[in-house]
């Protein structure tokens, strides 16, 4: 383990350090971009021309369904072939602390002196929707260090943690038997997204009706999309892989089904057409967050806290307030730039 | 049941009827607020002045901890002493369909064809953080229609779901005994939300060691934020209260801490306060949204089309595409209206 004594903050000579093998250099680029702003900027100017050979896999579930756990023994299996592994832990943070809670990322631990395995769990501070664009972008400065897959967890439950854990070259939904229960609330999202399910924790009662659960659910959403049932738009029918992840039953199958579904991904053309719909959406979000940026620079002066009074005070609606602030900051006339 | 043969679609004209009973009205003006944008704008400009005399109160807790057989129960309270309540359910939309899933929202059938309970599933087809900006609205619009209180029932799991929780004037957090693995992810934010916790399905083993999780929390996270452990900035701490909905065991008891708490808030001059803060948040958030949409009127244009076909071909990062589009929009040269 190199720990780097770089003194600099530039993204282009700490990425060429993390590239090299420099641990802290990484850590330090992955602050700046869960950090936001002009520093994120800076960072993907740099790594985002030296993305694209890296894997993504998103994995996703409900609370307990053994993501982690999972998550681990992914790790085991690609370092078996020597391929270094980054892993993004998504962890909804308190909207008013900021604070990122630990919980089993512990069991990571297993990884913990291997070089060719880097694991963080980010948190954004901040705005909303902070994290469906810092997690993608932490995913390609992954990439641009050298990484050759890189996982990032997520939570299955929550508009925000769905989106990101879609935002991958392959999608992982894991259930559990008897899995109806804890994530009604989000099926059809998870079911949309999903690449490849696992039904984890197999050694339980009910997988053989989960399996047909799920089975009957591709069939409906394929019904859904006017389509045939069966394989969908690039010939890919979602697998469902049977493990067991704390003893590792179901593991090596679930590998290979990764394997399998990447190079379909690659000889259909497919991964290059879905990392472009995906960098498309990427450009509207960094746009919005770019924005409010600017907003936030504008929610300080005295036209805001006007607003803002004459809101608490219900003089004003909130949408009439933001249109009158829009149109100043809109206003030729009125130096945005501050 | 009035059914409004109203052929307008002026809010102020659908809110007057709304008032007087007309549920369709409700129920159009609801549709207004989840599609956002001017729409919206126009249904807050009438129901703002109108609010503000409603309780709000927030549940929320992992999927399956009984929310929406609590949300049930609840309504049969509030009803018993005549008053009218509105009710929103809240669910994670996907990200790709926009569709709503209603799963146990069925229960809320005991209520159908009661004229004293409006029950409606929220979802927003669309942007990030649409339900953050849709919620609190569709709240306020319910407050301006008359009903006495507003439940805003979410699953407390995801950034957004989690803070649309929170902006109510009484939030109730639902644990279940042994609640530890299902929300570990989210401890901390729920914590930090809860002006009341429930330990629903008090029936099963557990509920004493659960309770003696939750002050422990409490104590500690009275520790973190600097001040002595006991009550908060405003002379109050959360109670907890054990609960079985099913049978109705403990309802009571719920019931009398929500209105204590609503009078607490009100004689201390808490309600005013959190009040405020809120309105304050909501300027910003609506002021994004806002400029979202100005954004998604720019992003149909041929700079745009430039931008993201240079992103796709990896010419240019995102971040420098959306400074360059941020750049043009900004400048007074160019027309933003379009």
């Amino acid at each position: 383990v190199i720990v780097s004594r770089l003194r600099t903050t530039d993204p282009g000579e700490l990425l060429a350090a993390a590239r090299g093998g420099d641990r802290a250099a990484v850590a330090r680029l992955l602050t700046q971009v869960e950090q936001g702003g002009d520093g994120a900027a800076a960072v993907d100017q740099v790594a985002f021309a030296a993305s694209g050979a890296a894997h993504t896999i998103g994995l996703t579930g409900s609370p307990g369904a053994g993501k982690s756990t999972l998550t681990s023994v992914l790790i085991g299996e690609a370092r078996h072939i020597e391929l270094r592994v980054g892993v993004l832990a998504v962890d909804p943070s308190s909207p008013f602390t900021g604070g990122a809670i630990l919980g089993d990322r512990v069991r990571m631990s297993d990884h913990a002196l291997d070089d060719g395995v880097f694991i963080r769990s980010m948190a954004t501070r901040g705005h909303l929707g902070g994290l469906a664009v810092a997690t993608p972008q932490a995913a390609r400065l992954l990439d641009a260090c050298g990484f050759d897959r890189v996982l990032i967890e997520t939570v299955g439950v929550g508009q925000v943690e769905v989106e990101v854990a879609g935002e991958a070259d392959t999608t992982v939904v894991v259930v559990n038997p008897g899995w109806g229960d804890s994530v009604q609330a989000n099926k059809a999202g998870l079911m949309e997204i999903a690449d490849l399910f696992v039904i984890n924790k197999a050694d339980r009662a009910g997988v053989a009706d989960t399996r047909r659960d799920l089975e009957q659910m591709l069939e409906l959403s394929a019904h859904t999309e006017g389509s045939a049932p069966g394989p969908g738009a690039y010939g890919w029918r979602p697998p469902i892989v049977a493990t067991v992840a704390s003893t590792g039953d179901g593991v090596g199958e679930l590998w290979a089904e990764l394997e399998r579904h990447r190079v379909h991904l690659e000889v259909t053309g497919a991964l290059g057409e879905r990392r472009a719909v995906r960098l498309a959406g990427e450009v509207e979000r960094v746009l919005v967050a770019r924005l409010a940026e600017r907003v936030a620079r504008l929610a300080v002066g005295p036209a805001f806290e006007a607003a803002r009074a004459a809101v608490i005070e219900h003089r004003l609606d909130p949408w009439t307030a933001a249109d009158q602030l829009l149109d100043r900051a809109f206003d030729p006339a009125v130096d945005l730039a501050i």
